[in-house]
């Protein structure tokens, strides 16, 4: 990206207040670089994908713009990806950074059509770390692995010095392996194609604020961390032709829908009234000024399929006995014409949904 | 281990300065856990292991225990692993965190005998950093995965807030593919068997230890870091009967042969003056007190071979083009009673090596 876009002016520049806009000073990261949005999407676009990744072999360009990456080795299709964690607080309501950096991982490769089977494991701990609050994260690693079925093979042990740190960062890279002919991948999204929701969203972002700044709402509102491998499974065994999925993870589920638009180069129309968020998850939106489209999610995702499989596909995920799945529903539809994407008010106008710059709530995953 | 283990008394406990042993305080981490030495080694293996790996279908037990773990798919065998690089300073004669987050990866596929392919590469920034450092890694990054031939396939990146990071961390993992039937591991080892070090030891510690201090000697010392690959290729190709390889990183060659030796039960003697060291880095350690033997490399590897095969892999090693091997040599063997590991020294006498509680210098890699 330009020295000009990432450094334009802003009122903001107090240095000790982490501001999501770039400050009058040189060319610097700022919170928004990590959001999840258009100042994170340009770094990855101008600086780090040209100077690093490897158009993969799946022929969809760059692989890191999937969640996934597709390798082929003789005959074996195997899924590749990475994440590093650093959600602040280590603990919130459903969840810690251990099962999130579980399930993050085995969702990302999920969301590529793939089986997850292995995990790394690599910890940053910072120096004064409580050797019992690494107890419990480990503890929840290993549940959360043993739940989905994936062994963790490998990992590493860093440490840095007080303050260089925040308690633990984790790195999990995942491999999975991809058992079905489909391509799965934004290119394969169709004019017409219908996108389905697997469940209400904003529970993971309001969980996580709600832990980290003390608030207290009337009824707790738990993330939704969770594994999506089996929801996956259960749609490709239904014999559905998925053409592409997406977690809803930074950014939300407005930025899944922006992100793969954009990529395809068509126009999409979600129908507002038809977006599952529970009550108290709007009325947190409400009182804290969010909007629940882009809030981070780690439990749910969207699936586009052909339009005649909107319904067969709803059925299946209503069908899951595990818990939201029963909220699973239609949301809206990509069309042929290259274009924004928009979404119906229940008073029946339109608005333009537009990336953010950074994201609501920083430091969420 | 046992809370008594990690915490007991030291006379070490003011809290703003980096101690690597514990202070009276409850059970936390320290900087020691971190350094490859007996603390980090128990660390790994009382908390860490126990609670999230899998014991890796290699049959060789937790597959951490190596530098990277074996994973057969479809009769491929494929070598998985996975490093966090957290280096200070971020760059350093010879090399920066962006080289070494490559090298260091590839050389653990390197050492289980696998030919490195595939790269993720997750960074995790501080708020704050300049983009022109952030491309000056990233460029780093591309080379060296381009020197070795390596595809980065994935990644991911995050923004942590000011004073929760150190600039850049990078964690990368890496896949291999393992072309050969030997079993290259620490259960290989034989009585008897040659230790061949493939080049002189320390550079690495004492070029990161004078960035970060701003020493300066007579003779700027370099870091040896660079990749392993084609030196292991070599063995390989040569059809050398290789029973063990192990990278010479935190802990040094002295931390090395300890781990082998302790996983394999055997005892092991080393002769100090085959060691080859060069005056600068000898003459650095003598001003500063440092011990070469557990200094640091991210360039050079012992291979354990037969006896009869020790000639012909020095000769191999020596042959190669890259710098440093010329100087490939034995230093000394392992015997079939269980016992410690000990150097002979020039005037004949000998000592026993042991585990350093953490190491000399934190944070080298």
């Amino acid at each position: 990206m330009s020295a000009d876009d990432l450094n334009r002016r802003s009122s903001c520049n107090a240095p000790e207040f982490t501001c999501p806009l770039p400050d009058v000073g040189g060319e610097r990261i700022w919170m928004a670089h990590g959001g999840g949005g258009r100042f994170m999407h340009r770094l990855l676009a101008e600086e780090i994908l040209p100077a690093t990744l490897y158009a993969g072999e799946s022929g969809h360009g760059p692989a890191s713009l999937h969640d996934a990456a597709r390798i082929v080795s003789d005959g074996t299709q195997l899924a590749f990806t990475t994440d590093s964690y650093v959600v602040r607080p280590l603990f919130f309501p459903g969840g810690d950074i251990g099962r999130l950096a579980v399930y993050g991982t085995v969702n990302d490769l999920a969301m590529a059509g793939a089986r997850p089977r292995y995990l790394s494991c690599a910890l940053i701990l910072e120096e004064g770390l409580e050797i019992t609050v690494l107890r419990h994260v480990l503890n929840s690693i290993r549940l959360a692995a043993a739940h989905v079925g994936v062994h963790v093979l490998t990992g590493d042990t860093k440490v840095v010095e007080r303050g260089h740190g925040d308690g633990i960062y984790i790195n999990t890279a995942g491999i999975g392996i991809i058992e079905h002919e489909l391509t799965i991948a934004p290119d394969a999204i169709q004019p017409g194609d219908a996108i389905i929701l697997s469940g209400d969203i904003g529970r993971h972002g309001i969980a996580v604020m709600s832990a980290r700044e003390g608030f207290e709402f009337e009824t707790a509102i738990e993330s939704d961390c969770a594994p999506l491998h089996s929801a996956v499974a259960a749609l490709l065994d239904a014999g559905l032709d998925v053409h592409c999925m997406r977690d809803l993870t930074r950014g939300g589920l407005a930025q899944a829908v922006l992100e793969l638009n954009e990529q395809r180069n068509l126009s999409a129309e979600l129908q507002e009234d038809s977006i599952p968020i529970s009550s108290p998850v709007r009325a947190a939106c409400q009182v804290l000024g969010y909007d629940p489209l882009y809030l981070a999610n780690e439990g749910r995702f969207i699936a586009i399929v052909p339009p005649d499989a909107a319904e067969r596909t709803m059925r299946t995920l209503r069908a899951l006995s595990e818990p939201g799945y029963e909220q699973a529903t239609l949301i809206g539809h990509f069309a042929s014409m290259s274009g924004p994407v928009t979404i119906r008010t229940p008073l029946g106008s339109r608005r333009v949904l537009d990336m953010l710059s950074g994201e609501q709530l920083p430091r969420i995953c």
